[in-house]
């Protein structure tokens, strides 16, 4: 099938999830939830055959292309979850009686079709899958050539059993075309597809942004910032550092930026900067910085306006001094990518002018930036952690993979 | 100054209208109200230019490019009632405390830069500056070179004033390349520009929509539906029918297509085909209906494919007899854009497969579609009808020119 004919099958076939009860997609997820782990066996030969193909890759996206049956085993009860979280769909939001006499109701509904193009992750291919069964959408995956006889595995034992339990399984769409001019192709099916989440490289997200003709959320980029202001206590921040910046240092909460205010710097740097060193983070410090640790000077490197933007990734952190909370604001708003931003501080005022100022989707007071996350913010399921301002922000759970109608009830009124 | 200069600008002072209190805005409202009425005359000298350049234009074109002191003091009116709204932007949207005991708080931020792309109707440079002020959005106005020296004019007037009562004043700006490049350039400007809304023509939207980088609200399109299920009341859907059609054929909401049911056709046909064509709109009728009229079965031209998916916005309607509600919700989702749509039902049923399975940002119950607009819906403002399914749909208020932040209140939780 060309990419064309599969977004247009789902689009075909978005209403049939979209009308499903509760009921039905609870038991939909149980069926597929139980069919992952009963065919782990013909999985894993589908995903060996990719590894073996993916044998030049680099060692660390050979293990995210990997399965085990322990794997297999969290997927699926991934799934489970999901099954005791609320319905997203058919709730009314809000609902008045206009000048007229009209009951206006507004009542979540599915957004439709959901695209979504991603790397070697065959996880992504049953997650994304079951929260869109849970949100009553259409969906149409676009996963990476090194993962596709994994995927096509995957998709395929899902549908069989949706089949098997009486349910339709067009509304799930596999994209074969896994070709970089497929993928540009994907990215104009604006007639079918009615949301697009690229999730992996920034130059993916970039490309998808640039190119797609189909709305975009944009998910990932995390420059985040941890501020020590005047009043903060400095174990606080020892602990919300060493947390963001090494608990999971690859993922886009982590921290990538420490500013420390001029008045506790001499107190605090020393204490903050040793503790980063020894745990081998490389530090990209400002001149005050350095003037401020004699003792391991030579052991911070000079941080230049490029180590600010950097988003690192890894074990290196960019440190500066500044004058105050105004330049930290200004400095995490320039430099800073809206994902998730800490302020570590003992002054309700401090801390209230940067909840308002830091224009963040996640603003933090004495907390790590990791709990920028679905799961830790109690959605249950999340789909990417989105860095735009239209539609949602921070983590996408089930709630913000929805829209809403609005249905009027009258009894013949007319517009004067 | 360039495009890209004049969103930049506007970015950099995208945090000022952001942080205003509700009242510093509502007085910046106020003085923007006295202002126009107050420059009446300096505005009326601009728009005599815009009017004598474009002499050659369109009579309509022209009417809508006129200003006089009447509509002068009508949107000094509109933006007044602005004042008397609740401030959408910093409202708790919802609250909780997650499993780490983190203090966890939605709450709405205005979007940032909101851009906007219309054609030569002077009014929407004032009514888009007052309802972005309203929201604390900065503003890039980009509107046709036709209405450019009338836009300059109110621009400038309205950025005096606040100016005069100790604001700030560039967070409003005017692009002033006018060129179809100019057009183009702005569309790419998602560096400066959080969201970009057309209004205008079918074809500006859909440039728009195929072009810009910067995430586009589609606005505009309605092939709007009125459906006489067969339980419905034939005096009921006369009066919505002729409503819909005629009470402003050229907008949105205005109804494009009538379906009827079989088992209601003969009685119902005659009777609203009939009040149609005595106010001189061509009906396009499909086979059946030119047989339910015999008696002006000439008058009704023959309806193609083409028809049902025409948006006419004049005196046209397409007249389609169907099967059952099947029939009826399968032609709306198919032809229609889903904007608004209706059903005349005296059977709850009828009425609730309707409600639940038209897919269109307004689903009416026995009432005119021309109720989806954000004055009638009470929200006392609107930036246009969006007919996407992300982030907003329908009329769009000043609640839905913002977005949401999460503030997380901790006493140094850290991520297990």
């Amino acid at each position: 099938m060309t990419v064309r004919e599969t977004c247009e099958l789902a689009k075909k076939h978005a209403a049939y999830p979209a009308l499903l009860t509760s009921e039905e997609k609870n038991e939909m997820l149980a069926a597929i939830a139980d069919a992952l782990t009963d065919n782990s066996s013909e999985i894993l030969s589908a995903n060996a055959k990719d590894i073996e193909n993916g044998k030049d890759l680099p060692a660390y996206l050979i293990d995210r292309l990997r399965l085990t049956e322990e794997r297999i085993a969290g997927i699926s009860e991934g799934i489970k979850q999901l099954i005791k979280l609320d319905d997203p769909v058919g709730k009314v939001l809000a609902s008045w009686v206009n000048h007229a006499g009209l009951s206006i109701r507004r009542i979540s509904v599915p957004l439709g079709v959901i695209g979504i193009i991603y790397e070697a992750r065959p996880n992504v291919t049953c997650d994304v899958t079951a929260l869109c069964i849970k949100t009553g959408n259409a969906i149409v995956l676009r996963g990476s050539k090194d993962a596709f006889i994994t995927n096509q595995c995957l998709v395929r034992v899902m549908k069989n059993a949706l089949e098997k339990h009486g349910f339709e399984s067009e509304f799930i769409q596999l994209i074969e075309d896994t070709t970089r001019e497929g993928a540009a192709e994907f990215m104009h099916m604006d007639d079918y597809v009615d949301v697009l989440v690229p999730r992996g490289s920034a130059n993916l997200i970039r490309t998808t942004k640039k190119s797609a003709t189909i709305p975009v959320i944009e998910t990932g980029a995390g420059n985040c910032h941890l501020y020590l202001e005047k009043t903060g206590d400095i174990k606080v921040a020892l602990d919300i550092l060493l947390n963001g910046k090494l608990q999971r240092p690859g993922v886009c909460n982590a921290l990538e930026s420490l500013l420390v205010d001029k008045d506790i710097a001499e107190e605090a740097l020393p204490v903050l900067v040793k503790a980063l060193i020894e745990k081998s983070v490389t530090v990209h410090g400002c001149q005050k910085t350095i003037a401020s640790c004699p003792e391991f000077a030579d052991k911070i490197a000079s941080a230049t306006e490029a180590d600010y933007a950097t988003e690192y990734l890894g074990y290196e952190i960019s440190c500066k001094v500044v004058e105050n909370e105004r330049e930290a604001i200004d400095h995490i708003n320039k430099y800073g990518t809206h994902h998730s931003d800490a302020i570590v501080t003992r002054d309700e005022a401090a801390a209230d002018m940067f909840r308002r100022e830091v224009d963040s989707a996640a603003v933090y007071v004495n907390a790590s930036t990791r709990f920028t996350d679905g799961f830790e913010f109690g959605f249950g399921a999340e789909l990417g952690i989105s860095t735009q301002k239209l539609h949602a922000r921070g983590p996408l759970g089930p709630e913000q993979l929805t829209s809403f109608k609005y249905v009027i009830d009258g009894n013949g009124q007319c517009r004067k």
